[in-house]
């Protein structure tokens, strides 16, 4: 596995399938007396928001303190960074401050790239999300909850998504939580299918590694999940954007469309949602939509992501997850 | 006692004891070479804040820190939630991410009553303040520290406030300390008078279990406790309000006013203080005035509710404080 | 040693040397398995911070952090500060709430002063940045980085800068961090020269225990160490201040001018760096400009600091730092 991860393509079929299993593991933890690890003890990881998300940026500080880390939140906003320092400087900082990993966030894509290949930063990069271009953590979240859900807890440990079908549902032109995902369930093995208006789907699409849809009842039947991306309200003016109503007609979920999905096919959002939108609230509060699994599932997920590319330090007294998938 | 904090109407008065007996206990802990508890290790505090608020926060973030939780900070602004995300999904959100308590400060009335009956949480759930309703742990901490102060550290444990006559002064209209204080005050056996301008008292007011009376001359003398409310400056200018010197000169205490009072009696204030409005500083300077104690009681008595709601985590190696009120 | 750090001009030359002697072990303790302290533990350090500076903030909270103690971050804006609450109230909040040091940022000068002198507060003040006034942590930084560069690692414990010639240049006037240095680099026995446009001298100077100069390429011959400061551009327009053009030409520092430095001398930035203007990218980025190191010395430093002032709890397990340094 890379020292970073920045782009879902980052990742083998193995590197991916070792983190879904250390992320099992880890959400063992939380069964625990005591709630920890204590794998990262006297690390420091450092949360750089250049933009709020309040969401992601607990997500990460609940993942490192499970295993013991100092974290240190900084945020872009009213820094020196917003005074004109260069990334390059920022970066430089955190270094010099013993940053072992920094999980940066950024409104311009290929920020987190730069700041993991420039060489100004000896600790892990992690990419929480980088303009419309990618949000790894999130797929691997995703791809996690489906395993669990699909092939099931323990008999998922090893296992990959082949053959499983997907389907993205919604604003892909802007959605790095989609373009991370294609590439990450097509690694595992997946067929993804996409279905969007036409604006909103990105050029260049047709070499993306999966299957287009205008036409969401269509694929419906055929999926063993539906991942409906979050509509951003401030986008839904412009001019590539079909009305709402327009919208939530072809491209919401409500009951009547869910009840055409297989039986044990469920709904994946990576929230907050816009109940009424683009799902409703029959649809986002049943049972078949996991919308707060894939919270919680986060948290595990992003332990084991800090865990891996941390290296941690273990001592005889430190309860090691079990990594005996790591070699197959 | 129940499995949130939400009003001090939960309260039953042997409830109230134990929470008191227990902050005791914790106020030791300062006194330890490491000043610090394990107890809630591996347990996670969300501070969950939509209003500003840094002494109540801090106060909880100290409390949960000294108990050796991991504290993670919400603060609602510039989050999803200010993007209209629901309250439920928020909560639905820090379950998932594995919150053992929340501690909510909101704007609106009966929040932290929805947070907590909402079955969408499974920890404790901890008011910090909402709206106009309500701030238990204030009225808890100013309880702790009128039992110390009147009937002794060591002499209180296990008792309550029978007979003691507090009065409360100010803007009760818009306080919710006032609210809960006349709650858990009355359940502890206290008689308690309130004393405001007829505009700033509210609709119902008859039904409280208190005396209201519109002369503080007359209340002072007979007062074992006078706690002042902090005059809101911004609520100053609106018609329900006497002007500024008016108020001063009628609901403020200094020191000719604060002689009248019994040698025992203490000021309480819950801070900031103004000085120069409704308290003057030689008053607010003076040993009787109670408002530095108050804020170093509100940690103790944060500790001891987050203690007790959160249940803490008992290994042989922790020192546990004595519970042997529990049984009066 | 007293008991806070307000001022450089606290520290006599055994007081400096022990802090500077005290920061090379904190900075041993990066290469441990586990970076961390347990002598804080139990302590609680607050981040008292009037003005944003991430950089400064979150270099004492990762110092804090390393040696154990508890942080709270406390960022006077949006709070009751804001509000109206006087020093005064803060400092007695803080105090109750039971910090152990407080470290201060502040817009005014002298604050610190006050909060350290007032009897409001039991625990340890550290300055860090008061108006134009002071930021003695970032002194002790610069000169624990001289020390290391001209004398070396393990020459320099146990010795002062006696001979050495620092040479400051930029905006004196405005500029905390070239009080500061002033200040310790004398009492380090150093030989300090400024060198500034007249009208960025601050009145009085001829009487500060350093020469002046305003011929920056007369004085580069016979420095050991050149400190660039920062030019802060939202002064650039104002009367007293050079064109731009005129400031970079005559006071700034590029690769002709780094050239005409003796070969063992070393350029200085407290960052952040506006590369082109008082520094260009060549010599920021040589190796003979230290402003990395100087971060990474920021939290060793600020680790010393919090360890001498707050005394530190030496249980048996504890590895303490050699002070034998302490009675030279």
């Amino acid at each position: 596995m890379k020292r970073h991860l920045i782009s879902a393509a980052d990742l083998t079929r193995d590197d991916a399938v070792l983190i879904l299993d250390t992320a099992e593991e880890m959400a063992r933890v939380a069964d625990r007396p005591i709630k920890k690890l204590p794998t990262l003890r006297g690390r420091t990881v450092v949360n750089l928001f250049f933009e709020d998300s309040t969401r992601t940026r607990i997500s990460f500080e609940a993942a490192a303190k499970r295993l013991s880390a100092d974290v240190i939140n900084f945020s872009a906003k009213g820094s020196s960074v917003s005074k004109g320092e260069s990334l390059k400087d920022t970066a430089l900082t955190l270094e010099a401050m013993g940053a072992d990993a920094v999980v940066i966030r950024h409104h311009a894509s290929g920020a987190p790239y730069r700041l993991a290949n420039s060489g100004w930063i000896d600790g892990a990069v992690v990419n929480a999300g980088d303009g419309t271009h990618e949000h790894p953590t999130q797929a691997l979240l995703d791809a996690f909850t489906v395993r669990r859900r699909l092939v099931g807890r323990d008999a998922g440990i090893g296992r990959d998504l082949a053959g499983r079908r997907i389907t993205i549902v919604g604003d892909i032109l802007h959605s790095r939580v989609a373009r991370s995902n294609v590439l990450l369930l097509h690694t595992l093995g997946a067929e993804v299918t996409l279905v969007a208006p036409p604006t909103l789907l990105p050029i260049g699409v047709e070499r993306w590694p999966c299957e287009v849809s205008y036409d969401l009842d269509a694929v419906l039947a055929k999926s063993d999940a539906v991942m409906m991306l979050r509509v951003q309200r401030e986008r839904m003016n412009a001019a590539f954007f079909p009305t709402e109503r327009e919208y939530s007609r072809r491209y919401g979920l409500d009951g009547d469309r869910m009840a055409r999905m297989p039986e044990h096919a469920v709904v994946m959002h990576p929230g907050p949602m816009n109940r009424g939108m683009e799902i409703t609230a029959e649809v986002a509060d049943s049972d078949r939509c996991t919308a707060v699994e894939q919270v919680a599932n986060g948290v595990s997920t992003r332990m084991a992501v800090l865990y891996l590319l941390m290296g941690g330090y273990e001592s005889a007294a430190t309860p090691t997850p079990a990594r005996t998938q790591e070699n197959h």
